[in-house]
């Protein structure tokens, strides 16, 4: 098949597949300034740590472009704006530190040529973009490589939320490995997690596995427990919103859940997620914030009431599964094994 | 407030909630002939094992009256369709042992009094019926009563799927606790799970909790793992759907998953099943059968599609806790605790 292009960049308009309203419709989301962009990634036009990184790079760009017409002569006011739009593009959701890290990476490039002439410094800010952009589906298909070398032949392989082409600039992460696993014929079959609240399993990991033909069931997230207990799961395939210093890793809420039980009956528990998604400056899971969402996404679907007006919901977007649930870490670079500080510290040692 | 009735048999209908409109809706179903009833039962116009029980028995009553109008000479003709009646309500689903309960008690019943006339055999199972319905009701208080020893002044409680008066003749199983426990002045706080696929915590125990007003919040299944692991769950009830001679007991799809969490962080975990769902004829867990229910229950919610069509799903309604996760299994005659074989064989020599 055709590959998924969820984030694409051209005329200076930045094109995103509407997530929201997959798998019913196939449409496309135009973002023309920075606050579109902070719109596409708060109401989860675009999701998933990578691709929230690789567009708020753009979005960088866009608020650069907007503020550099808007003050041409004047470089303080510019800078003074610009940091306030990077501010506001970095609060746009809280847990994914890709998007801290891209609008680093793009505050940096600010910096650094600041003094340059308008164009260059324009021009470099948007070269930059496309480098996050494009390093991040060649950090999956290496991550993909690492990850397949743990997939036995024939394995069954569970997986939680949507970690592919449409959470990522392009092939995935745990959705990656699995997608590498099935391209090398290793006859997978996949258990896809629903996840609720926003079934991110059912509408986009599905659509992904039926588009590349991956023989895989839907189950709601609690049926797990039973086929990991039953010896049905060869392997868990998870990606990662946030990566801590000692390996504690916040992914999408119900993660941790499995973490635990395949703890308990010994199924293999993999995070996949690039190196950008560590954050090697809090030392544990702990320091992780945790969105939390509104009670709407647990009481509507698709805009119908499922619970009586009024009731009260405690609505956390994510969970923090502990790195001794934690079987390996497979980033671009290999595969990180316990004891992780000291593993992490060494990617960090290397940067 | 009023108490809720979601079982009423007057006038030779029987009138039931219907609970797959609810919490949109309060309506009633009736039911004029045991073929209602079947339909009721397998569509989960009614759900829960004791409230599936009692509906049943009326089924009986119902498919007994229209047989003898049909065959009132024929007393032979009569049994041998009756004997099919009953096999077809008692195949309307397969899990709820409350329901092959309630089909043998009319069952014998029948073969008690099969040489009586029209009249009085027909009353003799009406009465029968009845008796079912305010036995369960009877039992659900005294389960309440044992129960709420095990509750703490103060205590946040964590529940699965819906156990009240919708799930029972009314009070509820592991919701009659809770009931008893705020009615009785502890302070509670309930945290409900939302019970995918068919949402019976955010349909019918939000709308139960609201109506009794008890402090709540739902929560989607996987957001329980959390809330355990830190603390924040002082005990764990649920109801079951049929519980093996070894303690072993079949729940709603999603329960196992809780009892792993809750015997990993080390939270009091206990069954509220009256006596009637326990299986004595079965050894253990493994020989319970398990419904499977159709994918769209996982693919679409009030008949919007929120998955690709087409996509398979694996959809089991129930799961099975096995007796070493369980803290105790709170019947209508004390709380059973291990080793449940021994307890459950001396209730069997008590019966």
């Amino acid at each position: 098949m055709a590959d998924i292009i969820a984030i694409e960049f051209s005329n200076e308009v930045l094109r995103l597949i509407d997530q929201r309203v997959l798998p019913g419709k196939l449409e496309y989301f135009e973002c023309r300034n920075y606050r579109d962009v902070e719109f596409a990634i708060k109401d989860m036009v675009v999701r998933g740590a990578p691709a929230i990184g690789a567009t708020a790079g753009y979005g960088a760009y866009l608020a650069a472009k907007e503020l550099m017409q808007k003050h041409p002569s004047d470089r303080k006011t510019f800078l003074v704006e610009m940091d306030a739009a990077l501010n506001f593009l970095n609060n746009s959701r809280p847990t994914a530190v890709n998007l801290m890290w891209a609008i680093a990476k793009m505050r940096h490039a600010l910096e650094d040529h600041k003094d340059d002439a308008a164009d260059l410094l324009l021009e470099r800010l948007r070269a930059l973009a496309d480098t996050i952009l494009n390093e991040d589906i060649e950090t999956n298909h290496r991550m993909a490589e690492h990850g397949n070398t743990v997939i036995p032949k024939g394995a069954t392989i569970l997986t939680h939320c949507n970690t592919g082409a449409l959470a990522t600039a392009g092939y995935g992460t745990a959705l990656g490995v699995i997608r590498e696993a099935h391209n090398t014929g290793k006859n997978i079959f996949v258990y896809a997690d629903e996840t609720r609240p926003r079934n991110q399993g059912s509408r986009l990991t599905s659509w992904e596995l039926m588009q590349e033909g991956i023989p895989s069931k839907l189950i709601v997230d609690s049926t797990a427990a039973t086929l990991i207990r039953d010896g049905k799961i060869d392997v868990i395939l998870v990606g990662a919103d946030r990566v801590a210093g000692n390996g504690d890793a916040a992914n999408k809420i119900g993660t941790f859940m499995l973490s635990v039980v395949a703890k308990v009956y010994g199924v293999p528990f993999y995070v996949v997620a690039p190196t950008t998604t560590i954050d090697f400056d809090i030392k544990s899971g702990k320091e992780i914030v945790i969105e939390e969402r509104s009670a709407e996404e647990v009481t509507h679907i698709e805009g119908v009431a499922i619970a009586p007006e009024g009731m009260d919901v405690y609505n956390p977007a994510f969970d923090v599964t502990p790195h001794e649930n934690i079987t390996g870490i497979v980033t671009e670079k290999g595969i990180l094994k316990a004891p992780y500080t000291e593993a992490i510290r060494k990617l960090a040692e290397e940067r």
